[in-house]
């Protein structure tokens, strides 16, 4: 059975200011927490029944992970869930990655994000949601993409809602917090720039390298006419549906960049 | 002013058992009921701020649309989303289409559908989240797909939550709800009939024909065993991720759909 002091510390984890305080998140689920344990992120603490604990000894064995039996009522008690999982893990919010360049760095981006200027990375603007923005890493995971780049207006990496829509992908996308308008600006000329429109060329027309940025603007306004100006290849999707009653106006945003993401990735097949 | 009954009808309307008896459905936002209007749907009326009537003359004068003016304050009794809309509507659920197939009708599907033998349709299987659902059906509407066929299971076209996020669409795209067992039946050896699946042929190298049906699993367990067997191209996304830690075990259904559709669409450009 777990302390209050335990309940009460978890609980509080769900809240941003005390997992600013505390350098730590929570996870939930047997997926999320196996990925997280074998990924380079520190496991502060695992709560689990003791089903769930004896059917993963090989999973926390060999990996010093503290480990806390909990009944189905502690998991009640904890969970962020409409039906508790039987695994809870803190895991701790790593330093530098992931917590934001520190605004030293941002003069030198290619130190801080390997790979930067060999693959295709993502960058997000805006982006609110945090089922949209889980939703995005799971795409990014999916298609193979290292490095996700945000801006400081995107929802919390750690919000719990964000963890659970990446399904474990947050274990194994590197994102990275920062003045996007700056971080472009160091980058000029030295990387394409892709942003997805309204309107531009369509996606299947124009050259598509297999490296660069990937830009993605919020859910209600796109990309930024400050951001736009960064923008080397504007991109479309093609729009198929026309009727007297109209047509869509939009995809979302995850919808779109799964959509485009793709086709970088067909071209380069 | 709005009176208490009509107040009461609205957030009735909320709830399934009443759209039953109704007959009735809410669509809340300038944009989905300026949509809505110009459809085939009946609107039975509209409940919309002074300012609103005055801006939108054009959209309800012609269509003796029933209008009734509310303060800020009714429209917050009877919104469905965080912060109130000028404008919602109740329309009426069309007596045959999109209240499911009668079943009568199970042995001439073609005589239901329009189009449905010369042009892609989505079909999908218990789809239960409802803004998964709205976003299906405006990933349908973007690429200009007409008919969207359900499996019973599916939730309600008319729920709040999918009308909303359809964005618009659920003026556009044609829902039918029907057994999807039985109907696939009938169609066999007459359609081509695509599915998509953790495993398969790329869906960049198989032939992809202009017409058929693209079969979506359900958001937990994918496309059931006995849809699968009606299958005849199975279809996989390829993923590209794969690190030490692992790669995404899925993309999510919507987004999964886009993808597959945008390249049925490519194909034919």
């Amino acid at each position: 059975m777990l302390s209050n002091s335990q309940v009460k510390h978890i609980n509080a984890l769900k809240i941003k200011k005390y997992r600013d305080e505390y350098k730590e998140f929570i996870a939930e689920g047997n997926t999320l927490v196996t990925d997280l344990t074998k990924s380079s992120y520190e496991i502060a603490g695992v709560y689990a029944l003791s089903e769930w604990i004896t059917g993963n000894l090989d999973v926390i064995g060999h990996k010093n992970i503290p480990v806390y039996e909990a009944d189905p009522a502690d998991m009640e008690r904890i969970t962020s869930l409409s039906s508790p999982s039987p695994v809870l893990a803190i895991v701790k919010i790593p330093a530098g990655m992931a917590a934001g360049l520190d605004s030293a760095g941002y003069g030198s981006p290619e130190q801080n994000i390997p790979g930067l200027f060999e693959e295709l990375s993502v960058m997000l603007e805006g982006i609110s949601d945090p089922g949209n923005m889980g939703t995005l890493l799971r795409i990014a995971d999916w298609f193979g993409i290292r490095n996700v780049i945000c801006s400081e207006t995107c929802v919390e990496l750690y919000n719990p809602k964000v963890v659970q829509a990446s399904m474990g992908s947050v274990a194994r996308v590197s994102v990275f917090y920062t003045d996007l308008s700056r971080f472009l600006e160091n980058l000029k000329g030295r990387l394409p720039v892709y942003g997805t429109f309204l309107q531009g060329d369509s996606i299947y027309s124009i050259p598509l390298e297999n490296k660069g940025i990937i830009l993605i603007g919020s859910e209600a306004h796109g990309i930024s006419d400050p951001l736009s100006g960064f923008v080397t290849g504007r991109l479309y999707i093609p729009s198929f549906g026309s009727t007297d009653n109209g047509k869509a106006e939009s995809l979302n945003a995850a919808v779109a960049t799964a959509v485009v993401i793709a086709e970088f990735r067909r071209r380069g097949l």
